[in-house]
C-alpha cells in the first residue's frame, strides 16, 4: 500500500493534468470541499463510496483509493514554525493573536476549548471595492474544562 | 517608562479585581472587543484617547496609559509551539488543515495570501442543542502575489 | 496580584513548613486530590471558596488566594522534553506507545482523541508483592472527528 | 533484513487490507492487545512463535517475522512534540499535569518513579451516558530512589 | 509530476551544460531576471507559456514544464538559519538590523509593514573604486495595520 | 554601567515622551538616520561626540553616554526566527528568495558574498497611486572568495 | 523558602570562603561523596539530619537547609546539549558510543536498561605513569522489560 | 563503496541471522568487546585484519569490510536527546549528575576534563540478591587545563 | 549532474581504494591542500582544470568532475551543534573562547570582523616532546565596520 | 559570592571607564594576553595572585576577585548558533570547513583529534598592503584515539 502522502501527490498531479477542482471533487466525493480537500491532502480517512469517487474522477488507481480510506497519522507541517508564506499567515495569526482569543473564548464561555476535533471550517471570497476579502470560518464545538 | 508586557499584567490584574469584562473595555475605548483585547495585551499601539479611556476605567496610573500607546514588538507566544491548551487547538488547526487552507484560497483567488495585517477577527458563541459552538471568523484581505 | 507561578510556589513552601498533604488539601478545598494539586500548581482556575479554603489551610494571604482563582496560561514544563525522571518517563510512554494509543483508540472507538478537557485522571498505589505499583488512570471523553 | 519500520509498515498494509484487528493479532500471538500493538508497530522484540503467529496471520513472509524479532530502537514519534491530534493530548496530559503526577508519586511513595520498563498499559471503552470514556491505565512498579 | 526541488535540480544542470544564464532565461521567460529566477528555483508559479520558453532554452521535456507551473509550497532554506555564507549574511542584516527596520518603517508610514507578497527586488552592481557594490533593492507595498 | 540594552530601552522612552524622531536624533548625531537608530538600539559602538549629542537631546545621563559608546555583541532577535510581523517579512524574503539572491550575486560577481560589515542601508518611501511602496536598499562590498 | 538552586549556590559560595571539600561534607552528612556532592547541588532531597549536618559545617542558615530537604525538579543542565567541556565529555560517551551500550546491556541481560533510579556512582583516581586516569563507575540495577 | 552505517546494518542483519555476539566477534577481531561492538556499529576505523576477521566470521563481502576500515564521522544518536529508553538513561546520568561528576573531577584533580578519547569502558554484569546489576566503567585519562 | 555530496563520496571512496593523499590530491590539482580538501568534499568550485585534474587522478568520471566544477551550497554539518568529536572540539573553542577572540580582535582593530571569505587556513604537526601538537592558523582580512 | 558573569561585568564596565586594555590586564595578571582575557570573561578560573592583580589593576573589591578564582561552568554562547558577527565568522569557519579540518589532522596525525583543553591561542595583526589580517593560531596537542 502506498502511503497518504504518496496518494495526496498522485490526488495533486492527477488534478492538475486533468484541471479538476477541488470543489469538483468534493461534489463527485459528497462532502463540504474543505472536509474533502484535507481528506485528499492525507488528513482525514475517506470512507470506500467517497475514496473511490474521487480516484474514479482522478482516474487514478485502487492503490490510491486503498491510501485514501487508511487512518491518517495527522500534521501537515514539515516544520514547527510554517515557511510558506500562505500557511504562514495563519501561524502569525496565532503568534500574534493567540492569547486574545483565549481571553474571549473564556470571557464567553468560561474555561475550555475551541474543539479541533469537533470542528469545521469553511473559506469565503467576500467582494470588497477595497480588495475582495479571504473569510475564513473556524467553528468549533466548545469542551469546558470538566473534571 | 514601562514595557507592554508589565502594562498587560497590570491590565490583567485591575481587570479581574474590578470585574471588568473585555466587553466594557472595548466599549470604552471605542473598538471592536477582538481588537481592545489584543491591544490591552500588547500586541496593537492605541492612541491617546483609546489608552486613557482604558486606563480610567481600570484605575490604573498614565505610566500604564504609555505603555498602551507605543508601538510593540508583536509576538505573544512563550515557545514556537504553544502550550496552552485553548491556544494549542489553533496551532493543531494550522498543522492539519494548513495545506487545505492554502489550497482553497489558490483556487479560489489564484496565487497570494490572506493578509494578516488588513485583517480582523471575531469570536462568537453560537448556540446548538448539542453544545454551544465557538465560531472565530478570520477576515483579511486577499493580496495576490504581485511583482 | 502576583502570577500563579509566584502562588504556586507560596503553596509549596507553606506546605512543607506545615506538613500538610495534598490530600488534606483536597479535603479542605472539596475537589478530587489530583485536580486540586494541578490547581494549586498554577494549572487550575479555583473558585473563590476552594481558593480561600486552600490559602487558609496554607496560611497563606489574599493575593495568593486572587492568583489561584486566576485564569491559567496552562503548560508546565520547561522544556518541550522534560528533564526530571518522574515526569519524563510519562513523557517516554508517549514516544514509545504513542501510535500503540493511537491505533487501540481508533480500533475501538473509530477516529478521534481521547478528550483531555473533559478529562480526569487519578493516581493510585497498588500493593504487589514484586514491588507496589503506581497506576495512573486517564479517563478522557471520546470526541470523534466530527464536520 | 528490512527494518522494524519497514515491517510495521508491511503489518499495517496487510493489516487493513484483510481486515483484521489488533485485538485478532493479540488473541494470535498470545500476549495482551497493547503489548502486541506496540510489538507489531516496532516497539517490543517478539518471540519467534509471537512473530510468526503474527506473520502467518496477516500472509507476510519470514523477512517480516525476523524483523518483528530484532531488539527495537525504541521511540516512535517524528518531532520532539507530536503533530498527530490523538497522541498530542497525551503529550498535553504531560505538559498540563506532569508535576501534578511527581507530586502525587512523591506524596504516596516517597522519591522516586513510576517505572515505564516495568509497566503496563491497557485501553478501555467506558459506556458512560454523557459519551463513552477512554480509559487508559497505566500501571508501572514504583522504583524509590536508592543508593 | 515530478516535484518543482527535481525540476530546479534539473533546470540548474541544464544551465550549466548549456551555459545559459539567468538574464538569458528572463530574457526568454520575458519577466525580470529575479522574479524569473525564484520561479525556476521552485518559489513561483509559471504560465505555460513561461514555463514553455525556458524549458525550450534548456532543452528540458514536457515534465519539468509541468513542475515549474505548479503551485509552489514555498521555503528555501534547509534550516531556520541558512548555512551557506552567501544566504547568511542576508539572515545576519535581519538579525542586528531588523529592530532598525522596524523603526523606520513606522516612523515614516506608521504600524504596518513591507509586503512580502506585493513585493519585487533587484540585484545590481555598483561600480565602486574601494571594490564593486552588491545593492540589492527589496520594494514591498506599505500594509498598514488595519482592522 | 548600564547593558546597552538599557541604553537602548531608556532612549526609546525618552523618544516617545519627548516626541523626538528618529531622524532628529540622526541629524544631532551627525550620521545616517539607518545608522544612527542602530546605534541608539545598540547593535553599533558610538564615538563620544555622537554619544553626548543623543543624551543631550534625550535628556538621558551620563551613564546612558557611556553604554552608548560600549562595543556591542550584536544580534538584535529575540529566537532564531522573529515572531514581529513587521521583521518577520524580511526573514520571509531570506527564506523565499535567498538562493535566488545567491544566484543572482555569481552570475554577476562570482564565488562571494554581500558583505553586510562594509555595509550600508536606507529605507525610502516612495509614493505609488496603488499604494506607497517601502523601498530598502541593501548596499554592501562584494567580497570574492578568495584564498 | 529559597529555591534549591538557590541553595546550591550558598552551598558553593560558603564551600569556597571557608576551604571545605566535597568529601568532608559528605563525612559529615554520612553518605557517599558523589550523593553528597549532587544532593548539595539539589538533585536530591536530602533528610533533616542531613541538610543540618551540611549547613553547620558551612554555616549556613536554616532557610538553606529548608530547601535542601526539599524535593527537586532534577535536571540540571541549562541546555540539551552540555556546554561546558568536563560535561559535555559524557554526552560525547552517550553520543559516540550510547548504541554500543545498548547492545552489550541487551548480549548480557536481554532486553531492558540499566536504571538510572536504582543507582549510584563513583569518581576514582587511578595512577598510571602515563597520567593518571578518571574512572567513573555507574552501577545500576538492571530492569527487564516486562509486561 | 557503502556506507559505514549501510556496513552497521549488514553487520547487525547477519549476525542475527547466524546467532554470533559481540563478544565471539571481539574474540575474533582480537579487541575488548566494548571496542569492537563500537567499530562494527561504525564509530572506529578498524584496521584490514580486523575488518576482515569481522567479515569473514559474519561472511560479509569485501565492501563491508572496506567501509568497516575508513575512518568514522563520529556520533551515533538521531536527535541531541536520545529517544530510546536504554539509551535515554545514560543521557539521564548525564543531565541529572553531569555538575557533581563536574565537581568531583576538579576536586580530586582540579580544572580539567576525563578524556573521551584516550578512553575505554566496559559493561559488567554484577550478581546481586536484589536483582542483577549493571555496571559500566568509563576510564578516560585525566587531562588538565594546560595553556 | 550528480551532487557535490555523492561527488565527494565518490571522491572519499575512490581515494581510499587508490590509496591517494590530499596532499597528492593538492599537488595535481595545482592549489593549497586545505583549500583542495575543501574543494573535493564540496565546499568550493573548481576550475575545468583543477576539477579534471583531480577526477584524473582519482580515475572518476565526467559527471563528477562536472559537480566538482559548479557552484556550491556552502555549510558542511549535519546539525547546528557538532557531533564528531574531532569537528566538535573546534565549536568548543568558538563556544569557550568566543568573546575572547572577538575582543582580541577589537582591542587590537577597532570594530570589525576576520573576513572567513577572504579567508585561508593552513593544519601544521608541530613535534613536543610532551606530544606532537596540531597548529591550526586561521588567517583571514581584518573587515572594519564601515558605513 | 557574585557570580563570574557578574565579576566579568565589573572587568568590561572598570576597564572601558579606566581606559586600560587586555593586554596591560595580561601584563599586570602574567599571563598571556588570550588567557588573561578569557579568564576575566569568566571562561578560567584564576590564582589568587592572578585575581588580586587583576582587580587591583581595575579597582574592584574582593568580591571580584573571589569569583574569579572559582571554578567556571564553561561555554559562553547564548545560543547554539552565535549571532555577534565577529564571533560567527568562526562558527562558519566550523560550518564550511569542519570536515576540511578533520581530513587534514587525520591524513597528518591518523585517528584523533585536536585538544581544547591542552591548548592555547594567539591573535596576531599580520601588515598586508590589501589589509590587514586578522591571524589567529589556535595550537592544541594531538589526542590519538586510544582504547
Amino acid at each position: 500500500m502506498i502511503s497518504k502522502q504518496e496518494a495526496a501527490a498522485a490526488v495533486r498531479s492527477a488534478k492538475a493534468e486533468l484541471g479538476i477542482t477541488w470543489a469538483q471533487l468534493a461534489e463527485a466525493v459528497g462532502r463540504p470541499v474543505a472536509w474533502t480537500t484535507s481528506a485528499l491532502l492525507g488528513q482525514q480517512p475517506m470512507s470506500e463510496a467517497e475514496a473511490d469517487a474521487a480516484a474514479t474522477l482522478l482516474d487514478l488507481d485502487s492503490e490510491v483509493s486503498a491510501a485514501l480510506r487508511s487512518q491518517p497519522a495527522r500534521g501537515a507541517l514539515d516544520a514547527a514554525v510554517p515557511t510558506d508564506p500562505t500557511i504562514y499567515r495563519f501561524y502569525e495569526v496565532v503568534q500574534v493573536y493567540g492569547p486574545t482569543l483565549k481571553e474571549l473564548i473564556h470571557e464567553e464561555f468560561g474555561d475550555g476549548i475551541m474543539s479541533a476535533i469537533n470542528f469545521r471550517f469553511d473559506v469565503q471570497r467576500v467582494p470588497d471595492p477595497a480588495g475582495d476579502r479571504v473569510v475564513v470560518t473556524l467553528d468549533g464545538k466548545f469542551l469546558p474544562y470538566q473534571w
